[in-house]
């Protein structure tokens, strides 16, 4: 087998064997085949695509380049997994109350890159929280209180890591089926027997149309099938940000306020219904609606919080941020637009609010940059809400910089205004399911 | 400026700037770019192709990484350049005859590769022959004797070399602009003011059909006229090999008879054809016609076989094999395949013949593999041609090597047949100029 061969048969419009494609990731994980085939190789998939056969086919070897986690021990693990937007803290809600509910949460997240968020970053704005456990750690910590959200270990589907990092500067990160089959390898290493996939849609979000987020969707359900998880995907909207903070110190403590019942009511929406199907994947309830009467005692009972602060505290965080989040890092300063005249939001463009969050300081143009855990943005006002004059529509937390006027005007920009009435946002935009 | 940035550009369908190729260009002869960031780019070019400026300015590009030769004291220096085929030795043939015309030719050549054939091979066949050149040697001879064949030096295009390189191993070698600007910087660094080009199309060549030699025909028309050259590109036929001879010592051997008046038709006809182009070009005569009368002259008169002799002479060459072609490396055994019975023969695969040649060691499958200069086949017939039951169609002179008796075979399968008469094959397929 040569890997030219094989370059030139995708190049052309061809398919792979699964024997091929293995043969291509584990040849390159050892350093057999340079870089630079696989870089011409990567844009022949972004070009040809791959159909589902190959996918799952590269998906299994990504797996099967690393370490596999067995979790079995602790029955049906239900993971899941946001393709990232602005302001999406959901895991920080959707982990503790599943784990509330019995069903052990063992997540493995990511850091934001761009407009946006991760996570791990987020998470991080508790002063002493870890995100390197070790894979002794984290065995310990599920079995002990049921929940646990660090980073992921690098003995995990190197291949996709190596893979990745190789994608982001050839140009050939928008594939749908190398994305489907870099998020599923991932989820299938950690030991998930199910997974609740968010996929989002909009502005903020990686895919920017329902067709695309469709196709991707599709393809994960799939890769899913062909591996023997079962996977519920939604399509939520990503076209303006998720709940009313976004930055990371700001969505702790609106994750925790969703906690304490006091959230926006989409995020709250988003985390409920993600948890049920996670209750009913890992088979903790029979329906959709029994598992949600579940979640939503969680939520009412404290039971939610309570798996917050415990997650926290096994993983080194300070707890007293949980329970009083004013003591989370803070911006020396805060900045309060308001509106010129009387309106209504007709646009409130997620992916302008996620670009000016890092030009606070809040993210990260590329990957490493350091960030500043106290900065951000805080809506007072979503697609839909009616504004009067001088009143305010954003506090935006500034560290004092020079660039946070401009980011200010980004911010001030996002927002489009219509003098009369406009619709709110649909969130769900479609549900696919194995 | 930023390689991934610019990769994306491509990737998306958009166009590079004259500047932003030359970025990539020097920076990745300098290293600076990695070359799994050119492989990915090199793939979005053969998806997405480039305009005519895109392939001039690469061309440019290619042409500035390196030393341009002037030869302007020379007067106007026309080359001559063929994408390469099966059995074709004709600048053997038109080189020595261009200059006993009194125009001096410049050639750098390659080797063969594949099933195609390289002029370099060829000439090595020839005892002693050099074909490395110093640059000073190179001006040197030309001076002194109007006429010169040697390899490419390592300071012309060097951006050419290691793009090809990356080309080849990364599947990227199929793309009209990559092909054209790769064969146009290396004539236009090697110092030509015109350049007769020679695109085959057929079985045997890399063009297979005739709108990918039209495309690249114009192609490298229009870089000639962005660099100020001037090119006449003919489009002939090579569904069969040129002339009668494949491998190497046997080509010499049949360019040999052809300047002694005693070619095949089809290669004597390509050769006069475009001796005269190149005579126009070079402003030796008026007219086409003018000038095939000087070529004719030169090959009645022994004016081109005199050129021959005295370049191999200077470049270190058996003399002696040349006034006495059976001097030349014979192959120790001739096996002769006659037909089984009478018919026309109504196909001739070129890239059949050419890929036994290689098995008959007279090619290499990869760079850099040693070849056998004695071995090859002569045909007896081509396309057209009426063969008697029991007559030879062909003599294979082998080296008696294992793999013989399959190459033989492959000749054999070579050969279609029909009971019933076959038009020849036309020879010249279009001609495109600027």
């Amino acid at each position: 087998m040569r890997a030219v061969d094989l370059i030139e048969r995708k190049r052309d419009g061809g398919t792979l064997t699964a024997a091929e494609i293995d043969f291509l990731v584990q040849s390159y994980v050892k350093g057999e085949i340079p870089d630079y085939q696989i870089a011409a190789l990567l844009m022949a998939i972004v070009w040809r695509g791959m159909d589902a056969k190959e996918t799952a086919a590269l998906t299994a070897s990504m797996v099967g380049s690393g370490e596999r986690l067995d979790l079995t021990r602790f029955g049906r693990v239900v993971d899941k997994h946001s393709t990232g937007g602005v302001g999406d803290k959901t895991t920080l809600v959707v982990a503790p109350l599943v784990a509330a509910c019995g069903l052990p949460v063992a997540k493995m997240s990511g850091r934001g890159l761009g407009f946006s968020g991760g996570t791990l970053d987020k998470l991080e704005s508790i002063a002493g929280y870890r995100v390197d456990l070790s894979t002794e750690e984290f065995l310990a910590q599920l079995e002990r209180i049921g929940i646990v959200v660090t980073g992921q270990t690098k003995d995990l589907a190197p291949a996709d890591g190596l893979l990745y990092a190789l994608r982001d500067s050839t140009g050939t990160v928008p594939s749908i089926p190398l994305i489907a089959s870099s998020i599923m390898s991932k989820k299938i290493a950690a030991g998930a027997h199910a997974v609740v996939l968010d996929v989002k849609v909009g502005s903020g979000a990686f895919m920017k149309d329902k067709r695309m987020a469709t196709a991707l969707a599709r393809a994960m359900v799939a890769i899913g099938r062909a591996h023997g998880l079962a996977v519920v995907c939604e399509l939520t909207d990503m076209e303006q940000p998720l709940g009313l903070a976004v930055g990371n110190s700001l969505e702790v403590a609106e994750a925790i306020a969703t906690l304490n019942g006091k959230g926006p009511a989409d995020l709250t929406e988003l985390a409920l219904a993600a948890a049920a199907e996670m209750l009913v994947l890992g088979r903790r309830a029979k329906t959709v609606s029994a598992a949600r009467r579940l979640v939503e005692a969680a939520l009412a009972g404290g039971g939610g919080l309570a798996k917050l602060r415990a997650m926290v505290e096994c993983q080194g965080g300070d707890v007293r941020m949980v329970m009083d989040p004013s003591r989370l890092p803070r911006a020396p300063r805060v900045e309060t637009l308001r509106a010129t005249r009387t309106g209504y939001v007709r646009r409130l463009d997620a992916e302008a609010i996620g670009v000016a969050s890092v030009h606070l300081g809040a993210g990260r143009q590329k990957k490493g940059d350091p960030i500043d855990h106290r900065t951000g943005i805080v809506l007072r006002a979503k697609v839909g809400d009616r504004v009067e004059r001088g009143q305010a529509f954003a506090d935006v937390h500034v560290a004092g910089k020079p660039g946070d006027a401009a980011a200010i005007e980004e911010i001030r920009s996002a927002f489009e205004w219509s003098a009369t009435r406009v619709p709110r946002r649909r969130l769900f935009l479609g549900r696919i399911a194995s």
